[in-house]
């Protein structure tokens, strides 16, 4: 089974659309973790057991296991979900992007190291940059389009034979780099407008949406401009308004009602529009 | 100092424009390295103190040991060289980029944790992606312009306001984000003409060139088109031209013979031009 495959699979499962970022940061940790001998593991452990039943993925933000050398515990959190909760798919947030054997060796990290179900990967060397992540095939790649900062459109937003980067971007995405059916695309949900125009190009391709809730980007305009034909296509990321929803030990308790909440929102206003 | 400083004194020193990549690969390594407890870090040791006198970098590629889980090889390898070769700046390839906090994050993994001298980044999210990285104002940060890859054209190539993407991303790197002079960018040695093109529009900020060597890249026609009007300003790569130009056990004499050959032939067109 493809990786979209199992996504939508898990998407109908829990009906639910939402995505929650794993992104641990020692400093806002509660108590009860912070003292463990691998506190983003028990953090995470925690988060999961909480809310594996109302998310279609989780997505480990890799720099923040980087930072601070714990690799370790990020291999322990995919391990944790695959044997628990081994429907829901694993999106590596990596941005990885090189060239030729250096491409290949970021995709053994994503896909063979980490076990990962999908890898986000920037654009900007090119399609063939991106074929050592795209040859696998029952794996997902999740490219980079519109980011949900506001310098997103120092480049991305530049003005190419008349329409602009991230749009001719996404027509190579859904277009010729596509081959194997396995690309997703990433659009911040600060920029409702130009995820209905990513939409409108790209068919029924999932877009990964980050910056809902601290970053400010509305539910009901994403839904509105980002839902495929078939009500679907949406992976809507939330990283600290759910795992942070508490910063005291009842942080899982927490992070479960957050994820609900947010999750019957996005439902609400899905069956509004269908 | 910054980094750009310790860079030249370190082109000056050693008299050489050339850095040497280590990417190990365990199935390239001679079998002396290969059935060490440490292998890349025995390799890298050896190579290190077989070119020490002749490189102005080394440039560690991350993916290398990120693909099995070699972190701790990659910072042993970098404190050998700070302990041993303190003039020897180290710039970490590592293609970075995100947004905001986890900007951050990266930026701690390479200064911090890693204590790299530079790191290289991909500028596709806009400026503000960057910041994080700039203000360690003693740091160095590469940012990708026109890599070495066909298929760098599908993005970097694009026409914008009469220009192609990437002289428009050397113009904001060296104007507008540039506010504390450590940019360098990175440009393939397989496109001489682009390469003159960059440095027309950069002034004296100096570039990191891969791709002589394996990929190709002609070092006469890169120095035409690439010195600054100091006969300065080039960082130019050579990887596995170098470090695997023996699979014996010879590897460091021949490593040794293949840098000298280099930054001759360097040093020799540098003259010409002089």
């Amino acid at each position: 089974m493809n990786f979209i495959a199992k996504l939508e699979l898990a998407q109908q499962k829990n009906n639910s659309l939402l995505c929650v970022g794993l992104d641990p940061v020692m400093e806002r940790l509660p108590p009860l973790c912070r003292h463990e001998k691998e506190p983003f593991l028990s953090f995470n452990r925690a988060l999961i057991a909480a809310t594996a039943d109302l998310v279609c993925a989780y997505k480990p933000q890799i720099a923040h296991y980087a930072a601070c050398g714990a690799e370790a515990e990020l291999l322990a959190t995919i391990r944790y979900i695959k044997e628990n909760y081994p429907d829901i798919p694993v999106i590596l947030d990596a941005k990885r992007g090189d060239i030729g054997s250096t491409a290949e060796k970021y995709a053994l990290e994503a896909f063979e190291r980490y076990q990962a179900d999908a890898v986000t990967v920037n654009p900007y060397l090119g399609g063939d940059s991106l074929e050592p992540f795209l040859r696998y095939a029952e794996k997902g790649v999740v490219i980079l389009c519109r980011t949900s900062n506001p310098g997103g459109a120092d480049l991305q937003g530049l003005m190419v034979e008349g329409e602009a980067l991230y749009l001719k971007l996404a027509r190579l995405a859904a277009g010729v780099w596509n081959k194997n059916g396995n690309i997703l695309l990433v659009v911040g949900a600060t920029w409702p407008e130009e995820l209905a125009r990513v939409r409108e190009i790209v068919g029924n391709i999932p877009l990964l949406v980050p910056g809902v809730g601290a970053q400010g980007g509305d539910v009901a305009a994403v839904l509105d401009a980002g839902l495929d034909p078939r009500g679907l296509g949406l992976v809507i990321n939330s990283s600290r308004g759910i795992i942070y929803a508490s910063s005291g030990d009842d942080f899982a308790v927490a992070a479960r009602q957050a994820a609900l909440d947010l999750r019957d929102e996005i439902n609400r206003h899905r069956h509004k529009l269908s």
